[in-house]
């Protein structure tokens, strides 16, 4: 099974990054935390990130017929970008959104999530175990 | 460990409820499923189901200083009880949020949830698979 | 044929509860008028009524594979009450949503009802004879 | 007792148009059914129907003093038209708003009524029986 | 100088209607009243009235070039009649819109002027009597 | 009869300020204009002005018993004080609302006036002419 | 002079719920310093407390002939609880709205109160002494 | 190929109206340009026009089982005429909505087509040329 | 213990102002009221009215660090003025918000409070007594 | 005549994507297409797609003085690219933006287009015959 | 040049004002450390201050034709003073807002500036070397 | 001390776009004029610029413990980049907004910033001087 895993802006800057909301593992952690579980979970995982909102869509443009499942972190474009939404759909790839913050507990605009309509499923506020448990969810047969 | 798993109003008619939505399987295997995986992870898991709004608060004050970690799944009153709200936050146990239905994907009114500021971390979509990630999350040790 | 007539909360207020809106007619010359009319056009008819939402869904639930059809007046919770939305929709037995007063007529918020998408049919502004119009309309074959 | 049956725009395509959602009875079927049951009820009915909303309101006027009931379904200027809703108030007849559909589940704009205000009662969903409930409604002696 | 005056939906009914709000002076009185105080000005006057949006654009539009200015009473299409508002910017004669009550002590819907940006002035709650003002203000000299 | 014609902010920057919607005519001659007026109509009028909302009140209230009618210019005040309309309502004088330049073909925000509901009538538009319509529907007998 | 003393949902956990909102002295304590307070004052007071909105309406309606006056807290439900509000103007039993913490420094959502308009008058901020102020307002002679 | 091309309110007064919004062409020149190009691409057009809302319904009605498409202008009445997106449906024509402005770049309630829904295309901005591109489109095999 | 009460515009026309509102009392009656409860409750007092909104904020400036409490009833400034709230805020002062009628079961615009978020607590609805149970809350060690 | 054709995020998989709404024609036929039809129409085109929204405003800064028109597709970016509208803005060339679905008659999101009022004209809902439609609008002398 | 730098409500109150937001500095000390930076810059600077919304338009109109430019931090009055907007057009002096805090990082209403359409340019968050920021643009020459 | 200045969108574009609103100064221009009074300062700057929003957070994220702070000018991106904004956090680098024109004055949707929040300070409408102002700004020790 091949799983592709994508962050989105400034998810690479973790560790970094407002550290009381999310955390101070940094993304090097996050990428062998993630891959470890995968390995654990016989699961085949590529790990991409990038802060270019066309660069994500070209990333999941590229995972059509390649991978099995998505994983989407998409950040701050979760709030507005209906061309990731599109991109989604386009691929008809079964994809979770993961955040790692619950954004329901922030700033107002945060709690609308314009790409999760275009998903199987959304998780957030579980830190970065919501990547595994976005992993198991796959490995248990989200049909 | 000690778990309340809360269910909210009409998730007791799942198999019988709007099937392509909510699934076939009916809620007695739902809480077989949730016991037979709780166990599998040592958690001692307390089910309970209420349609009424007060009730469903009456049992998360029962709650206090029994149980570590509360799983909901709120069902309609996620969109508008504000006595749900402050219920979990006023017996400061750890909660999780779970929906069967991806709810950014339905009615407009679905996509607003009022009781997920209150919780820990919330996910919807996974069907009743939801809950068991729920209960792994908790042994995984969210902090 | 078993009919099923539900009233919500405050409608047991009836005769007592703003004469102006409402009128003079009390709760049991209500039960009364509609028992006898049902018995006119051969109905089995039951009466319920509760104050509490939650109750209403367990009517509502107990009412599944027992009922034809059911005539709700969901009082206030029309506004807001998506749970009870969910619960005709969970039982898939014909309902009409009967509302004594012109809800269109009143404050703002009336004109709204969260609970008629899930009816066949609603009707408002008839006084106590809309109970009798529904009766009727379920007797005329309502497909 | 004379009853006028006023019907609005695309009300005369009845059986040609959206036969899913208004039914495959044509128009000429409709009007011989309501005088049907206006003979049976001994009420003396006309019907009318127009596309145009001004030639609705001359309707209205000319029923001054002429007509004990109106029996509406002003179609779409159900959701606009004010001046639909002056006449209504102009006229002093009471009035009874018809719908075919339930216009609660279909699009957003069609749940609000901006007539209903101005009539003495509204009842939608019930398909063309709906007339025939309105002008029982008149016979039980709508005060 | 050439003016037409013309009136909208319902505004025949004047006497009849609403009395409270509109007093009770009928049509033909208005009339008679708009006449007199013509000819006391020096003003060719003429006075139409329809109830049918599409025919008031009709006048307006076989005013262009025959009439000075307009008095105009749009009724209720003043709250959402662009294509009158359209109308009226066409002909480029300058327009006074008339209410006889007080648009902004009514309903909230009646507050807003959709045809009014098109004109050169809009007075109202003065009665019948903002008709002559009207006609007092295109003598002054409106510029 | 004795009148009282009170001009609210910037009013009396007239001639100054933005002539192409004002007009060049200054606040003196605006002034003098409106005596002559008076005079005419045999209408013994007081004209003030202030920039400072509270004293506008200040005046209104000063009015009460002393004053038959109030013509008031509420200025950009028209569009936020509900000081003023409480002010208004308090000494239970006819007033009538004037705006020199037509308020609906300017900023959206100036197209609500939250004065106007607690006058008789208003008018806009029409230039300094308009406090002379107001004077003359003061002589009509304005009721 | 008989007072009910009413309390809605999650009142019940003062002192263990959010303290520095509504302080550390727990339910126990607000209820023997009502009655204290309510002796002192020569009032005959009962206090309740429900979660369930329908029971807090069963509550009031039982009211109904037996109290003079109610003091009501409802909790959450003062945000959207329209059938509380209905209940409230059922029985004509002036009623006077308390609340502990500033309702209006805190989440915009808590800052309308559905129920308020329903009440002779309210107060919030106050902290439990909110309830004391209510009993002597009722001793004062509200009319 | 029977195309009817279909006029709304104010597209007759083509030439008259605001020139620098709609050009100079007038609408008898507007007519035979349509009909030269309709004749070079062997369509048989027939051109209406109607001010009056119900009337292109009238015309739309009269339409069905006639014409195989229908190009539609309907002026000011896209913006709110849902009673013509009713007809539009009832017929089941394709048809294409054409505006000679670019609606996107004036008034902002021009922005917004309620009538577009019911169509197959849209297009606005290109001055009369955009009747021939519909016309094109159609024989261009549009399915 | 020095108390401010601080009234805003229009307050000062109490018993002339809509009396079925505000009551009978006049302002000087009020004034007594107010003193000799605060007399009784060994309270130094000081009344103060302004109907200008600057003014009240130099007297509140004026108040810092020479009275321990404000009780102020803001009038209509209550709904619109930031600059209050500011000024509230400034000078650190525990403010009890008052005001004579219920705002929530008035006009809509009434039901918002702009300035309560800075003030300790609100009252509503008591009539002029709101004023002696803000003292007495005083009093009672407003913490 | 050179004409760019511009096209944005996710139009390359067409053919792939949504096939139910956007046809089953590949990218490389489309492309194929409207080169073929170009050079009917003797137009010297290029056609260009990114799915990054600021690579799109590079290729149109690039376009800037070679060549005479734009034919813009910009996908989901129609809907929130202000940085878009300023760059077809900042060219000053003449642009038309082409959607192959009728925006209008899918989710409500797609029915605002921020970019066309920055376009000389728009068109929807032909499918990929739009992008030729636009074509031979240019050569017809689009001014 | 001559230079009025005029500060609104609560400005004065610097230094006493939550320290937090707006810094240690006194209102006195911010006086002097403009004066100086004036002097330094060869500018001839009057400083004043109101509280009142109506005395800040009557310094901004004794300021027409005596100073060059004028500084402004309109407080409070920034977010709904539609007065002091007119005022500022009035004038036709050049002027610049200056705000102490970032108003874009505080509460959601002091992110809207009612007044800076009617100013050259506006800066915030530069604690009181704002002001002299807007000197220094003054100086380099602001055309 | 090492700045940042950081351009969005079609700011390259100076000098072609738009002349009337951002000047005829090009952005070679621009780019100078910044160096030299950096030079004149004793600031280190460097000057980037992109059109696309994902690498304008790769330059901040670049600049992240290299520079002390950032001049940010975000283009169109300033009104819905929830991302930049997140940047702008992430780095925690002192960061001011500028502006060339006063985008208070502009199209409605220009007058919300998305970014500022996370910026010391914002300043628009002083042209290319504004950059100057930022640096300046910096010199003189913004805490």
């Amino acid at each position: 099974m091949k799983v592709l895993v994508l962050n989105g802006p400034n998810i690479n800057f973790l560790g970094i990054r407002e550290k009381n909301i999310y955390g101070t593992v940094n993304y090097e952690n996050l990428c062998s935390y993630i891959k470890e579980n995968a390995e654990r979970l016989h699961i085949d995982v590529d790990i991409k990130q990038s802060n270019i909102e066309g660069e994500l869509i070209n990333i999941i443009q590229d995972a059509y017929q390649k991978y099995d499942y998505i994983v989407i972190n998409p950040g701050a474009y979760t709030h507005y970008s209906i061309a990731l939404f599109d991109a989604i759909k386009s691929v008809s790839i079964p994809t979770i959104e993961v955040h790692i913050s619950n954004i329901h507990s922030r700033e107002e605009f945060r709690r609308k999530s314009v790409t999760a309509p275009a998903c199987k499923g959304q998780l957030c506020g579980f830190g970065i175990y919501g990547y595994i448990m976005a992993l198991e969810a796959i490995c248990s047969g989200l049909e």
